[in-house]
């Protein structure tokens, strides 16, 4: 059934109901603070407190960020909500409210839609985040801004505080995401086991909000969530604090279907490949070695150094500077 | 120049820079909760004290909300802004902090942009709004989404609180922005003041947040903002509380230019025409009193009864029933 069979009053209705049988619809109670407004007004409104207001917003278009052929309808949910908690988790703050922008072509199916809401729920179920309202906007192409509000109640995650000596760290493996993609795009050959696993990477990565909290905790005072890349990201870690950053590049955690189905790229793929949304952290050694202790996947991945603003050099296991061509991608640059 | 030409990167500084001149930029003071971080890390953060947080969202789309011929950069960002801005107003709130999304096109020109964010900080610095933060990703076709946080230490205006016995009012006349644009989209013959005043109607509509404060001083609790058109969005403010609505068609005011250039349909188009942002407020007669005596444009519109959720009929100067075909419109329905 198409959306304009049914207005958009009938699509709001039957996405209001997918959301309120997962918990999490504006009528839900959200634990923190609850809405005192939600869908059906002219904005959400939720009684706060003294607290650090988070704020931000991620989209995803069709055919730039995502195909129906690679990401199912309710992956697409599930990952445009994690990338949205994933910043969230990158300031060490927790969740609150989502609002979500569907920009729908004239065939848009209500089915497709309902479980896109499904993918939504399921990470908001998960993370303890609420859709508390949004807009539905006619559009010749398919997509999803979602706007997620947070809060902390201790010093955030920043990127520009990262210093010279501080260990650079990761929360987890990174690369699978980009391998479960390029896997499926070419049809390569892989073990059934191998295959799931970067699929699943690609279709479910996971915000990392309780390792976030963890970090704050411990006493770290900077990190960023990977979206674009390590190597790229990092660029832009250490710009924003005036830092250089050397890599070890033997040390990057990846997911070992990723040596599998790419036997001798795994280490390039967890170098440029993003959308993994692990948290990159960086802290004095001392710091580090307490959050690591607490988060079993996280690995050293290199240290933070005196340099030009943003330069990231990548070493091998001989200590000798490694060739890094092209890695990562400007969104725009042709 | 196009976009491609200097990245994702540059975009955003040239942008930025546009805030910073006219002061809305994270880095410029914003007086109630000032920014602690702002563009450039994963997410906006202020801090906040115990207020009502408020949250809404907006979305244009180039060829279903506006065209290049009728509405320019510059008035493009205003608008895009002012929608927002209107709906914290009919919270009767005051607005904080706002991200800005951009879907670009390949051949997306940097003047262009510039222009919308001049026209975005405008409105921003009309009504003490900052930009703290956006995204902008590539899309076969232009779109901006804005999300916009705010707050109030009041009670909030909501759409569900209105009760038979309430008049209906509104805070300035409708049907300007509808008769700007079909001024224009039909090049209708009018005199040069009265094609003035609907471009300006339609380019520059008004949110209305000095006044949404005054209806919240003087005890209003319910109003809502008219985008879709005051019909319309009656039907959607009587759904919401439950009650039915008289409108008296001979009191809606509006602009005398539409009667000179529309004659005869001036009173259709109030009821139809979208896009004004005018609050539509419900209170006793008493409180409405008060109200109207602060806010000169204002003027009684009819009031709210018993009867079908959401029913709106219309009279004329003599008591009897106007005759009403489709006014306002459906997001989706064919």
């Amino acid at each position: 059934m198409r959306v304009t069979e049914i207005g958009e009053f009938g699509l709001i209705q039957r996405l209001t109901h997918v959301l309120e049988r997962a918990g999490v619809a504006a009528s839900s109670p959200q634990a923190a603070f609850p809405l005192v407004i939600g869908i059906g007004d002219d904005a959400a409104a939720w009684r706060t407190d003294a607290v650090l207001e988070l704020s931000t917003t991620d989209t995803v278009v069709e055919g730039v960020h995502f195909t129906r052929e690679t990401t199912p309808w309710k992956d697409l949910g599930w990952k445009a909500m994690a990338a949205n908690l994933s910043d969230i988790a990158a300031m060490g703050g927790m969740p609150l409210y989502a609002l979500a922008t569907l920009g729908l072509p004239q065939d848009a199916q209500v089915a497709d839609l309902e479980a896109l809401y499904e993918g939504l729920a399921w990470a908001c179920q998960e993370h303890g985040a609420v859709v508390a309202g949004g807009d539905i906007v006619r559009s010749p192409v398919f997509f999803l801004t979602i706007a997620l509000s947070g809060y902390t109640r201790d010093a955030p995650l920043k990127r520009s505080s990262a210093r010279s000596g501080d260990l650079l760290a990761l929360s987890g493996p990174v690369g699978g995401s980009r391998g479960g993609l390029e896997m499926m795009l070419k049809e390569l050959p892989a073990d059934a086991s191998s295959a799931e696993a970067l699929r699943f990477a690609h279709r479910h990565p996971q915000p990392r909000l309780s390792e976030g909290r963890i970090l704050v905790q411990e006493g770290v005072l900077c990190a960023m969530d990977l979206s674009d890349g390590l190597y790229d990201d990092l660029g832009k870690f250490m710009a924003a604090s005036r830092c250089a950053a050397e890599l070890e590049a033997w040390r990057i955690p990846f997911p070992s279907a990723l040596e599998r189905v790419f036997p001798g790229q795994a280490t390039e793929m967890a170098l440029a490949g993003g959308e993994d949304y692990e948290l990159l952290f960086a802290a004095p050694p001392a710091v580090v070695e307490r959050a690591l202790a607490r988060i079993p996947s996280a690995a050293i991945v290199g240290r933070v150094v005196a340099g030009a603003p943003g330069n990231v050099s990548v070493t091998g296991r001989d200590g000798k500077p490694l060739p890094v061509g092209k890695l990562g991608w400007d969104h725009f640059r042709s």
